[in-house]
């Protein structure tokens, strides 16, 4: 396991893809983790071919887990718990999982302005209580358009609310600090995810309403700096 | 009834004063309302010491929605069923009621980082729930920082997501922009007040996590202009 390897599970879709370009760009070696290993393998080339020299591979999602402490679970919602299932018995304690799902009623048929109740809270608490004891679950980047993230020339221009256990959601924070116009700010406990995720739906509603596919951000006013 | 006239139910409160001071000092005539008549008379000689010609009245808050078409509910979420059940007679309409209310947890005895399920989904759902038929429901000012709102030299620098029928909720964004710093931004339907008011409690938790007492607010980048 490389320490600075950044596993992305739903790689190959659009945010997750996103990140990676971001990630391997600030020169972290990156794995692309998907169902399919020869989607994976693909967008490990993109990732390449975007950014010269970039550290990427692409693998199965399970192998992509093995390769790095820090993995990022990019699925839709309805693939969340299924995808962590399937990787479970991979992770171990010096793994981080990053959740940026939300909940959205897509999931069920239904809009992506709209959520559906998760039992435990938010995706981030039903990912949390699926994970083996010991490993430690930070919600972040839900709110992070994926399109943004993918033009590489521009900063990002979002703040990224990164909630869970203190230790990890430091270094998530950090991590949000290696992508030009991203800021990590301190979410406090996980359960605060819920609150984030939320913001993704009325995000999608702005979006349409004043017709910005680039994707709208967040930002707090008066943070310290 | 004035048609210029913003009534402010539980006007005596930090964020519901706040508002009246920023509205009567663009210029529009405020009507403070209290469940204690007295409370809200001082409340109006405070509007009137700190916004020299101040239009402003401080009355029961029954007789305050008599005065204008525009009703700015600022109560504790636990008082909110019983102040609309106590006005709504005198609710017409031709009354635009705005819910800034949030379900915190402090209503049940809990934090203020936590908000407490709505059976309607919201605080502004509930509001809607409750109004004579014909009565218009906008959500609005739920995250803007009541000590900023009371500084009256400086700018507030937070986005108002206004949420609600079309033609209210354009009312009431032409009303955040009386406010230096307020933007309206068109949140769309009522339904997405859930969203909206849990970023307060989240912001609450900012504020205490970062130690800012005036308040974080939320700007939304990338917004046409």
């Amino acid at each position: 396991m490389n320490p600075n390897a950044i596993a992305i599970l739903g790689g190959t879709g659009d945010q997750g893809l996103g990140l990676a370009l971001r990630f391997a760009r600030a020169g972290r070696p990156v794995v692309i983790g998907s169902r399919k290993l020869d989607r994976a393998r693909a967008a490990a080339d993109e990732v390449r071919a975007a950014v010269p020299g970039a550290e990427v591979e692409g693998l199965d999602n399970a192998d992509a887990v093995a390769k790095g402490p820090i993995v990022i679970l990019s699925v839709p919602f309805e693939h969340t718990a299924g995808t962590v299932k399937a990787v479970k018995e991979r992770l171990t304690a010096a793994h981080v999982v990053v959740s940026m799902g939300v909940p959205l009623a897509t999931a069920i048929g239904d809009g992506a302005v709209r959520t559906v109740g998760v039992w435990q809270g938010s995706c981030a608490e039903l990912v949390a209580s699926l994970v083996p004891e010991g490993v430690q679950v930070v919600s972040a980047f839900q709110n992070v358009s994926a399109h943004r993230l993918r033009e590489l020339a521009q900063p990002v221009e979002c703040d990224v609310v990164v909630s869970g256990p203190p230790a990890p959601r430091k270094l998530v924070m950090a991590l949000c600090a290696l992508v030009p116009g991203l800021r990590g700010v301190d979410g406090g406990p996980l359960a605060n995810a819920r609150y984030v995720e939320g913001v993704t739906a009325l995000l999608i509603g702005l979006n349409a309403r004043y017709k910005v596919p680039e994707g709208i951000g967040v930002r707090f006013t008066g943070l310290p700096d």
